[in-house]
């Protein structure tokens, strides 16, 4: 391709309302256009890697035995009747009327249309299981759309569903996925994590996120170098922290003035905050305080919290209605609490001489154990898995990272097979609800999630395998013959030889070739300058690490071949 | 691919509904599956066929210069107001409101978003000419979806725009994608004609449809094939038929008693139809009489004559309104007409010593010379072309046939760029609107058009380039374990030497395996029966010739390469 024929326009400014790296620089290289709020135009750079991640991903598809197929984007409301799913979405789904008045929806997911498909010419077991995909543009209408394609209205995803005969079958087939998933993000280049997760509004239990890991991420995750352990924070397994044995003292009472933190009172002790219990107090929806206790350096998983409690909301306590249960503001332990619910994390109980709040103004208690001075408590784990905390697997120190969340992979069982009665007849002529599985990749937001994950201060840094093109050449001086025979016979050989490239044949200054070079991200980026022309000097230069490579005219293609593997 | 894992369900039953041979098959081959009137689910056979029409097509795009990007398929109100197209589509628009009573639409067509697209990022002649494309679903909401993929309210169209800088730019982008239009027809392995046409509503002068050629087609065209002329028959330029000079005789009236038919006149004379004049008589909306005259074997072009003489709707006259003219119904003529609006086609001008009615009843006229006897007439082409008419190119007789548009390219001028204000500086510094061209392929419509082209009893048969397997490998008996050792082997052996095959690996019995491989229209099916096994036979069936060939192992595989090159 020639940049003079290439329609990228970049742009100099970012955007004023592009709020994320991915956003703001596809935006200035040229990838994206808006045009209305969450729907974009993918321009010919941006339809190139999004091409790439769909090569990528049907291939993999593929070598687990999905077979493609393309459903409709508008689909009859009545298939959402039956499932009962056409309220449920409320005004998240992008409803409209045809000229006979019938209601159809935008497919933000397909469980009913292909459930309906498959209930139809499915009638044997023989005929399991099945795993049918489609990448196909879906639709949300998110209320307020942002962050650019990592959450639009509009969006292209890759939804493949499995059909088993039994739960033994789902298995199998969720496992093929979760391994297909696991080669996608490698193939992509991407750094990821697959995580446990939560099943959210689709439904369904035991599901895996795959997430790009990436500062600008909206998920904490936790995971484990030692072994294959990664969670959701929320949903991280926890094993409760033993602390060495300890003769357990007299519970003591002391003057802490002023104490209202956990720092202040361990430093005005002498102490470890790990040595303090923390207090946090909240009320529910039916203004019944509920105190949780942690250790001193743990924070509170409100999530976990609030299911153990069976609250719909918990929020702050105030200060009365703590007073009321016998509780002092910066000053609480469990002893002499009444008529609030205590719920203590169990890593507390495990912890010896402790202090903790005495429950009247300017007090703390020395030598706290739990297990001997805790009444009619809840114990459970109610903390956050934070850095460092032992893998439940393995007992290794566990690393957090935030992630994108670009892949999902859910067990839905039978729910909507037999909401939609698509069954089958088992070995023994019984009739039987098919068992299901869904598995979603945002082709779209990968490309995004790409971006968040590689850039620098100059433009996006693309990982090879879905640059859209692998290798820029750039003649300093479009006018100056000589320069561009050499650049002409660089690009036609690395086309030859089978290289992506892209040659700036555009009579710009060379500061403003090199920036576009930049900022798009092409992996590798060949200067033809006077140098070349003079001193047989070809400068190739890796866009991540920096580095510039000097090779003759005969020696760069050998060159460029071997950065090429390296990348 | 292997039969047992396809999701192929075949029917055996013709559903009810389908009224047209394409969407039969397609429902019978297990191609696609109704999800509601007009929108289909493309199941995984049908999903190859189109995957290799696009390929075509984005390959014969790309070499014309067009760039594939993504628009969005929901369009903002907004842009169709600046063009005052959000009222002209009426019901045929699919629209929806966001969550926000945002209006939108699903785009039937592109030029409002793409010419919004270019204008903000294209500022100068340098940057032209531009020509973008996609292939994407295109929504129409037909009052009466019918004829399956013929006429579909969700559909898949390649869609390309051209932008360039003057007309003489705009005949060279429209010249380079007639021509890749011409390829990509060709190379999907149609008959096909590009035919002159009308705009249409969508707009534009100067426009050319590719019609695929098929008994089913809604167009009637006329081609000739002495040279590249074709035209839609409403379209067909005329050139009037010279009859050899005759010296001009006497009129004179004749007793035809009961010869109300041109057929029925020339009898009873004893003469070719072709010597008589046809009279027509219509009645415009304001109950004024037309009549027109044509030879008596030609019809009358009711859109030419609407034109002529500037209807808004022509109806068949009512006998009293053509007695009221000094008509007699079934015994017209010009002579003696009064009071009505007389069109006579050129070629009748040119007959000599004709017949027609005497405007008496049982009486006709002999020796009517037109250019002496007939006074105060409209004098143009308002004949239907004809099978055997001179082509107006070159003269050789015309052919007529009917098709089915798969494509059509059009010239928009300015109509576009102008509404949206799409304007450039040009080498002047002067602003211009950009001349505008777009160019359509209908891919879902292509693979029903390849159907109804090619066809027989007993299903489908697929030219050999978009065929969703090139063979199919039928063992006879798959509980044969010789059979399927020799089956297994020729289907590993052809993979490997890069031929699509699927084997039919079911248990089914082998009329039923050929009767599917027959329906579905593989161009070629290898049978491994107990000859195979016994005597070293290996047949291969042509499905379009029906021809069999038997080869021995040995040989089989340079004899089926053979019959591929020359399917």
């Amino acid at each position: 391709m020639r940049t003079t024929q290439l329609y990228a326009p970049t742009l100099r400014e970012t955007p004023a309302d592009a709020e994320v790296i991915s956003h703001q620089l596809m935006l200035r290289a040229g990838l994206i256009r808006k045009a209305a709020g969450g729907v974009y135009t993918y321009l010919p750079l941006a339809w190139r890697v999004l091409k790439k991640i769909e090569a990528i991903v049907r291939d993999e598809m593929d070598a687990a035995g999905g077979q493609e197929l393309s459903m409709p984007i508008i689909q009859p409301a009545e298939l959402w009747h039956e499932t009962g799913r056409w309220d449920v979405y409320g005004d998240e789904m992008f409803r409209l009327k045809d000229r006979h008045d019938r209601s159809f929806c935008l497919g933000p997911t397909h469980e009913e249309m292909i459930t309906s498909l498959v209930r139809s010419d499915v009638r044997s077991y023989r005929q399991l299981p099945i795993m049918l995909y489609q990448i196909q543009n879906k639709y949300r209408d998110e209320i307020r759309p942002r962050f650019g394609l990592m959450r639009g209205r509009e969006f292209i995803m890759k939804d493949l569903y499995s059909f088993d005969k039994d739960e033994a079958g789902l298995e199998v087939s969720y496992q093929k996925m979760y391994d297909a998933y696991t080669n996608i993000f490698s193939r992509c280049g991407l750094k990821f994590r697959a995580v446990e997760a939560d099943g959210g509004a689709i439904g369904g239990s035991n599901t895996h996120e795959f997430m790009v890991i990436a500062e600008s991420g909206e998920a904490a995750i936790v995971y484990c170098e030692a072994c294959e352990y990664a969670a959701n924070v929320e949903k991280a397994e926890l094993k409760p922290i033993v602390a060495d044995p300890e003769a357990g003292l007299a519970l003591e009472m002391v003057e802490t003035p002023g104490t209202k933190t956990i720092e202040a009172v361990a430093k005005l002790l002498g102490v470890d905050i790990k040595k303090n219990i923390k207090a946090v107090a909240f009320q529910n929806e039916k203004e019944e305080v509920v105190l949780a206790f942690v250790r001193g350096d743990h924070e509170v998983n409100d999530i976990k919290l609030q299911n153990v409690v069976g609250a719909i909301t918990l929020t702050m306590a105030s200060e009365e209605s703590i007073r009321a249960v016998g509780g002092v503001p910066g000053f609480m332990s469990p002893i002499g609490i009444k008529g609030a619910k205590i719920v203590v994390d169990s890593t507390v109980m495990e912890m010896h001489n402790a202090i903790g709040g005495a429950n009247k103004e300017d007090r703390h208690y020395k030598n706290i154990n739990p297990k001997r001075d805790f009444k009619e408590t809840i114990v459970t784990d109610i903390r956050l898995i934070t850095e460092g905390d032992p893998c439940p697997h393995c007992g290794a120190a566990l690393k957090t990272a935030r992630g994108i969340e670009a892949g999902q992979v859910f067990k839905l069982g039978t729910k909507y097979s037999e909401a939609l009665k698509a069954t089958f007849l088992d070995e023994n002529g019984r009739d039987k609800p098919m068992v299901m599985g869904c598995y979603g990749v945002g082709v779209s937001r990968t490309m995004a999630a790409a971006i968040e994950q590689n850039f620098d201060e100059h433009g996006i840094i693309w990982p090879a395998a879905l640059a859209p093109y692998t290798v820029a050449v750039v003649p300093v001086n479009a006018k100056d013959e000589a320069q561009m025979e050499i650049a002409e016979k660089i690009y036609a050989e690395l086309q030859a030889n089978g290289v992506e490239v892209i040659i700036d044949d555009r009579k710009e200054r060379a500061g403003v070739k090199f920036k576009d070079a930049d900022l798009i991200g092409y992996p590798l980026r060949i200067t033809v300058g006077p140098k070349t022309v003079n001193e047989d000097a070809i400068e190739v230069k890796v866009r991540r690490s920096g580095e510039a490579f000097v090779y003759t005219q005969a020696e760069y293609l050998e060159g460029v071949k071997q950065l090429i593997v390296n990348l």
